[in-house]
């Protein structure tokens, strides 16, 4: 076994368990152009609701969601994709800024860690 | 067999997929007293986006939110029974109401049909 | 209006909402080819604990599935246009059958009522 | 800023990541205490296949489920406190337990960190 587990340790499962939540609760979602600003506020504020979260902005891909659009019924899905996530995550002295973004050459919404610092700076 | 599918027949058909998709698309959101109004915009918006949605109107019971809210995190997550959903389907000429609501007597949040009626009165 | 509300209203709906619940229930579900067997099986079983449901068959399209797998981590989400799902529901002496199924000409998973009879036949 | 971002952050990152995935794919979904079983499996399987997952163990508390139960319909919804969820996320040389459990005092589906150590002993 390693060291005990740190607040470093802590904030950083917290900020994955965001991003997951986020992402399987919302994806699926019915969305067209004239929904997707409704859309991208709700996801926000609800994740924000969550303990540890400090901040977080959610922006959904209009070009993909106008490319996915169904032709017969004008609308599409919320597609993992269509998301660029920021969030940030406080756990006590440690903030840790993740997030969810479409990675072209993965073909794959990928979720990483931008950066992990002290909040006492 | 009976006769042949009508209208009236796919309006109700249709009703149903709309509250039984928004049921499971959304419940299980994290939600407090604050962000109540977003999530209720959101869902509206959302399903009114898919085929045959006249109409919507969604109304989350802030009361029972209040009642959920976890003591130690301040939010909780939105439920069916916390739902109370209106939706006006048209397919052809013939338009359905439909509705979600808690029923106490049944401990159980209803999906109901309301009204059957031809738009053309 | 038109006249009350018939048991053939009644068991169109609820297999509405069947299709819609299970529909956005279980999209975004992480699969690969070794899981798909007990994802349909758990899919199916979820369903058919809800009310009016008399039978349900449930089958993932495993070519779709080979096709979507991440060349990088090797599984995708089910989607919609992966599921042929036929459900009957019995309400009264009324059964539906209605079906979930891609429809390539829509490019679209379309749901359908396929046959309503009496179950005194 | 700390120092650079270690295997050992992206292990409990990761780890989150399926916690969040799992909780709110699958909640929601019908149960019975005749389906607790393959809906187990099913979730067991699905997060499985996402990257760095070494192992999982889920489990449905049977008797929160028969409490639960409608008493007109005989099911109910998975909640997240019927979960109890054991993970283990391995990325490069870190290995990450990680669980889902209730925890009656603070009446909520406790995520958290168990064990964080090194595959190399």
């Amino acid at each position: 076994m390693m060291e005990n587990i740190t607040d470093r340790d802590n904030a950083l499962f917290e900020a994955g368990i965001k991003l997951g939540a986020l992402y399987h609760q919302f994806t699926g979602s019915p969305i067209s152009l004239r929904t997707a600003d409704s859309l991208e506020r709700a996801i926000q504020d609800s994740i924000s609701v969550q303990p540890f979260v400090k901040s977080i902005r959610v922006s959904i891909d209009r070009s993909m969601v106008r490319s996915k659009l169904n032709s017969e019924f004008g609308y599409c899905e919320l597609e993992g994709r269509m998301l660029d996530v920021r969030i940030t995550v406080s756990y006590n002295s440690v903030l840790a800024d993740v997030r969810l973004a479409y990675d072209a050459g993965l073909n794959y919404p990928l979720m990483k860690i931008e950066k992990v610092y002290s909040s006492e700076n």
